[in-house]
């Protein structure tokens, strides 16, 4: 499978904040669902599309390595690699301070394809997903 | 209409606090939401009876007011008091310390009764909501 | 007192939606948040600036208007205006739809001047606030 | 070292839900937060004991596992339980249903001691959670 690697740009707000002055740590799944809706706009194979489909990619593993905390105000680059289609959609993330290229971050997402009007799971990725991964061109 | 009044009790928990190390402010609305569900609960009518007959309650407006800030490890009361039925459903709420009974928070929401399959706007309480109201003995 | 009103870009995450598909109402607090930490960063005096100065601005009062939700994927803007500076930070928000301009929800803040050292309540602003607020040119 | 395990009682709000209408994924570390807290407080040495002894214990590895989505009103049991105390903290979870005792979720965490004036990583336990934990009895 192609490798393919997103960039999603973000900072932080004081409302992902905690009590020690930096991003809350169940915050970042924020910004691995939002790097992933990135990655599939940019590939266009949005979740509507998937929707669409009568699929859905629930997550079903998920882990985290926390380095360097996020602090106010800090401009983070997230990215994002997509490491298999099947027999499940995996995505590997790594977050970096968007100035000094620091790694602050890195995680892991397995997401188990469900046929939603059956809730059976499918071991091969939806039709249009996997088209879309094979024609993109960074 | 019978005035009805359900009390909630929950207690601080660490992921809702902000750098000030104080509850953060938009997350009062939690607080609210989960005290209204327990009232609809209580009286015996919950959202999924409300969405089963039909309808939803989306929150049109929401006012707060902050008098002292609640701290990690409170424990709270929220008391909440059905303003009207019709042709809204407006609650009240207040937040007390559980201990001191020190009031810390006073809101109010209005919510509109929406026909999920037209999407229009009802001025008539949902049947069931109505009769579990005028049936409440508390 | 000089009208200053900025403007603050968003997109609706999934994170942010509830049941409904649509933003659950409590997030709005969020968009809110962040415009006016965005207001005060461009008329160059940011929230470290003012606890650098021994002071801070907890939100007192909020009120909200909802109009239409918001849905996935929606860019939205948040207008932002200083509506007073003494004796409390009073702001007001307008969320429009980016492409449409169509009004989806309004709010207001206000927000009270705290000496952090003393925990009192000070009616008038902090100095280095008024000062940008009365040279900013937009 | 000694195993101890407790279990912490909570329910699903709306809230927490998703446009699946199951709580979204990443509001699970907001269970284990609460569940490891409840932990400290049953063997007698919170948060704020943690750090008035000049220590915090900030989250660096995470790894969940989701197995049954968790639904609106569901009565959850979060097992929690310390795995080790050096040279990192190690909690292992598990969210029952709580009626059916039915596997929803299990997963673990690795937090590492930091001496908050220094920043520096220490590993051996902060002294007051090693006392709590060999002297607790369930």
């Amino acid at each position: 499978m192609k490798k393919i690697e997103t960039q999603y740009k973000t900072k932080v707000e004081f409302y992902d904040l905690d009590p020690m002055n930096v991003v809350w740590h169940g915050n970042y799944v924020k910004y691995m669902e939002a790097a992933r809706c990135d990655f599939l706009e940019k590939i266009g194979c949005t979740y509507d599309d998937i929707k669409n489909a009568g699929y859905a990619y629930p997550v079903a593993k998920m882990e985290m390595k926390y380095i360097t905390p996020c602090v106010f105000g800090q401009n983070l680059v997230v990215k994002t690699e997509l490491e298999a289609l099947e027999p499940s959609l995996n995505f590997k993330y790594t977050i970096l301070d968007e100035s000094t290229g620091e790694k602050l971050f890195c995680a892991k997402t397995m997401q188990i394809c469900v046929e939603i009007s059956s809730r059976k799971t499918v071991y091969t990725p939806v039709a249009v997903l996997k088209e879309k991964v094979e024609t993109y061109e960074s």
